[in-house]
This record gives structure tokens, sequence and C-alpha cells, in this order.
């Protein structure tokens, strides 16, 4: 079978082309396993080492020209992973380019699934940033999306277009709303949720790193494996699961600032945990601000999605990784 | 001031212009009363006998295309209600119609009120369709939109980007959740729910009517003035009424086609009644059950939009105006 993974070239969408090819397989729409024969992980640039696998390839170019779009898909694609988007701050500084990528860039993969002889099995990541204020204390599975931010917007009206596509036939949709993902390793990225990455990978990189929030600010996390699990098991469940409901809250865990910073100064000392200066900006205040902290997710957890035990496990995963070092 | 009506030539937009002439004034975004010098109306096509008022022109074309509604607006438009769509049972059977006029209809009309130098007011004509099973017993103001049909998706789809652009100062945006309205004089349309003034109006006209839903149905209904009176009080309502949430249920009543019947029998008799004839219709049937018919409006109520008593006085308000005669 044929895979299309936009976004491919990025940290999530590496990380999954990765479990792709380690799975080999993955359940066509018509629910038969079956072996991954080509993975095309398209995005507007190349990534520094890319997965080197000889079913991967890399097609680079605009997710919101829908020719590019027709061409990657060209008839024989089994399943689409699609994560290419424009992040929450860009998209609130660059309205048009938003609009264009997030919104756009989605229909036009819409119809692209729509034109295949097989409607393909299509995961849309999506994010919590489709809730905003006001907020009930804890958001369950009937809390009504309100989104403050365009990024949140398109992303919702996204989902939207998804579900209809999947109701009329033309594609097998689901859309998961991912928590913020720490911890990203690399650059920081022009999210409104980049900083939560950022205090934890430069303090452990000898960087001094700025946090544009407050300390008691809390946030609805996941690792990057538990994602990257969550767009699989999305992929691999059977259409009745879903339902007519194809938007689904993922499991993750809250922590607040204050508390990431403790799990870094246990985790790595004191000295580490020193190096996150908290200097405000108002406009990412707001965004994060804007999005819930606190998730009821039955309904995902009844799906069997996984879930992080801690922030301290996510954290240690990361360090093993990328900071040994630094372990005390 | 220069008001644009999209969906002019149709009854409600007709009607609406109606009442804008005779109210003479609206309250612009700056929060001015001011005389309306022009009232644009656009349609695809000419009605039969059009409001006749010096203030009015008529303008032909394709709402959704960017150019047309460009040359509306025109960078001298105070206010647009955005009452032109493709009706619900019609976007279900041309699903690329509906993206075109719904979704991209009316993000073009956003597009050109940014344009305009001052952000214009808009009134959106959005539908309890946004709503879609599975449904509480009782819809509430915080109740969330699964829509189950496209013209419900892509009425939600418009919404989200009303929301949008008045958030981002591009316009003054108030999306109003109309009811059905009852009783539409005139011809049938495509919508799902046009049996609902059909089971009323050709009995009255002593014309057979065929209703495709059970008898036990019930819908959320407002009758036409009650309609017209809501776009004018979402108008002239200040943006600080609406704060963040720019969509909103309107009151109404419901009644059960039973209950519509019944009330038709005591109002014009027996022989009338007995000219409905009941003949399923699954796909119309499909889609008016998947709609709510019961709603809490406290947000609305509060907000000062009206309501309708009782399905019989909207009855009696159809009759006096356009079957006299059949009142007993």
């Amino acid at each position: 079978m044929k895979v299309v993974v936009t976004g491919g070239a990025g940290f999530l969408g590496q990380r999954l082309i990765g479990a792709l090819c380690q799975r080999g397989r993955l359940t066509d729409a018509a629910g038969r396993e079956r072996a991954i024969e080509r993975i095309v992980a398209a995005d507007q640039g190349r990534c520094g080492a890319p997965v080197a696998d000889p079913r991967v390839s890399y097609a680079t170019g605009d997710v919101a020209d829908a020719s590019f779009i027709g061409s990657l898909l060209d008839g024989d694609t089994d399943s689409v992973f699609h994560l290419a988007a424009v992040v929450s701050g860009e998209a609130e500084r660059d309205f048009d380019l938003g609009m264009r990528v997030n919104l756009d860039g989605t229909r036009w993969l819409l119809e692209a699934c729509r034109r295949q002889p097989q409607a393909p099995k299509l995961v849309f990541a999506s994010s919590v940033a489709v809730f905003g204020q006001p907020l009930p204390e804890v958001v369950t599975d009937s809390t009504m999306p309100v989104p403050q931010a365009s990024y949140g917007v398109q992303k919702l009206a996204g989902e939207l277009l998804v579900g209809d596509f999947s109701r009329k036939g033309f594609v097998d949709g689901r859309c998961v709303r991912l928590p913020t993902v720490v911890v990203r390793p690399g650059k920081p990225n022009a999210a409104a949720s980049s900083f939560a990455s950022g205090i934890i990978r430069e303090p452990l990189a000898g960087v001094q790193a700025i946090c544009p929030v407050e300390p008691s600010t809390g946030m609805w996390m996941s690792s990057p494996s538990t994602a990257v699990a969550a767009l699989v098991r999305a992929h691999e469940l059977p259409a009745s699961a879903w339902g007519s409901l194809r938007s689904l809250n993922l499991p993750g865990l809250t922590a607040t600032v204050a508390q990431m910073i403790e799990a870094l100064r246990q985790a790595a000392g004191e000295q580490v945990a020193a190096r996150v200066r908290f200097q405000p900006d108002e406009q990412i205040a707001r965004i994060v601000r804007s999005w819930p902290a606190r998730f009821d997710t039955a309904r995902a957890r009844a799906m069997g999605f996984p879930q992080d035990a801690d922030f301290a496990s996510i954290l240690r995963a990361y360090m093993a990784q990328y900071a040994p070092a630094a372990i005390r």
C-alpha cells in the first residue's frame, strides 16, 4: 500500500514515518492488513537527516497548491496522514498564510482523496487549540469548541470538512486533537506553545530559555512517542469505531510551567533549572491561556488511545535520547 | 449609509428589505444611527414583484464569484445582510454547488468586507441545521454543533470564519441560527424543510400537499416577521453585546407536524386539513430528524431577540395575508 504523509519532513512527520517503517503494515479502508510498500513524505523543504528507508521518498512542494497535492496522491494512495500546517503563532501573525495552508490545503487534500478510485483513510492532526474561552474547568467530549485564534478556527473548519467528506464517502477521515507535544528537540518554531519545549530543551543544552507565560500556566501535553502512537491508532481503528463523529480529543496530561521546571530541577539539577527566565509576552500568553489545560477524554480512552504517565517520564525519555549527560 | 443584502430577491431578503425601508435607519459599526440611503439587493435572479423603493437597487450575479461580491461592496458599504445560500436539500444533492455558494461565497464576502475602509457590520443568516445527532433533549447555548448534512457543515464553517474575521477586526460579524421559517408563501424550494410550509400553504390554496416525514416529527420554527425582526436586532446590538461569541441560537417554538395540521384544521376546517398526504421520503426525513426540535435560547432572550407566541398565531398571520377567504 501507498501512504502519504504531509508535513513529512517535520519533527512529528519524521517520527511517524520512522514508526510506520518499523511497523511495516497498516490496515486499509477495506479492513485488510497490508504491507506498506511506499511512503511519500511531502513538505515545503527537506529535513537535516531524513528517515532513510527504501520505501520512503520525499516530495517538496506547497500543500496549499492543489496540483502538488493531486500529484502526490496520483490515484494510487491508500492512506494519508495530514500533519502539514502553519503553526499557531504564525497563523495569528500571517492570517492569509494560515487560511491558505491550514484551510485550503486541507480542502485540496480532501478533494484529492475524493478523486482516488477507493476512498483512502485520512488521519488529520488537529489540535486542542480548537478550544477557547469560555471553557469549563474540565473539557469533555461534549464541550463545544470555540476557538479564539485563527489556527484553531482553521483546524476546526478543517475537521468539519473531514467529517462531511467522510459522511459522503469521499474519504475515511479521522481527526485527532493533539495536545501540545513536548519535548521537541531541535529549534524553536513559531507555535505559541514553542516555549513548552524550549524551557526544557535549552537549559539541558546549557542555553538560557525564555518563558513568555506565567509559571502557573497549565498545559495539556503529550510526549512525541504517545502522539505518534495516537496517529497510528487513529488510522488502525475501523470506521465503525468512529461512527459519525470523526473528531476526537486525545488523552494527555496536565502540567503547569512551574511543575515542568520543578521536574527539570529534580532530573538535571538546580543549575540547569535556573536557566529559565520569565519574560511575559502578552500575545503568546493570550493564545496559550485561551487553550484548555484539563480534559476528560473518556471516548478516546474507550477507543484504546495511549496516554503518558506523567511529565517526569516524558522528561526522562527526552533526556535519555537527547541529553544523557545531563541526567543526575 | 449603504446596505448590501445577499439573497435579496428571496422571500426573506424581500421581507427584510421591506422592513429596512420602513425603518429608514440603522446603527453603523461606530454606534451612530444613520439614515439608509442605499440598499443593494444581490441575487442570482430577479423576483416577481420586488420591493419598489428609490433607495433599493438590484444586482444580478453569482455570490460565489469573488469579483461580483467585490463590486457590490465597492469600498462604501456600511452593513451587509448575508442571506444567500444553497438550501439544505440542494446542498446535499449537489455537494460542489453547496461548497461553492455556502462556503466560498461567505468567504469572498468576508474578504470584501475586509477591504472596506471601515469594517462593516455583517449579519450572517445561519441555521439550526448546524446541529445534528447526537443531541440532548433540549439544545442550549453550550451544546456542541455536530452537523450531519453538508448544508449545516457549510453554515458552521461560515460561522467560524465570521467569528475569526470579527476577532481580527476585519468585520463586525453576527451569526444568527434561524429556526425553520414558516409559513413561506409561493413555491416549494429545495430545502429539506420545504414541506413545513407546504403542508399549510398548499391545502389553503386548495392543493394537495405531500408530507415526507412522520406526523410526530418536531421542528423548531419561527414566523417570517420574527425572523426578519431577529436579523435587524442582530444588526442593531452593539458589538459588546456579542463579545467573542459571534454565533447565536435564535428563539423559536416547537411544533410537530401533527400539531401544525391540527392548527390548520381548527383555523380552516377538516376539508383543508385533509389535503395533507403522508408519503415518506427517507432522504428528507433523515436530514430533518438530525435537526434539533427543542432549544433553551437563554442568551438570545437576554439579548432581547423576539419570539413567536405559538404556531396558531403564525398560522393566523399567514392566513390573514395570503388566504383570508379560508379563515373559518
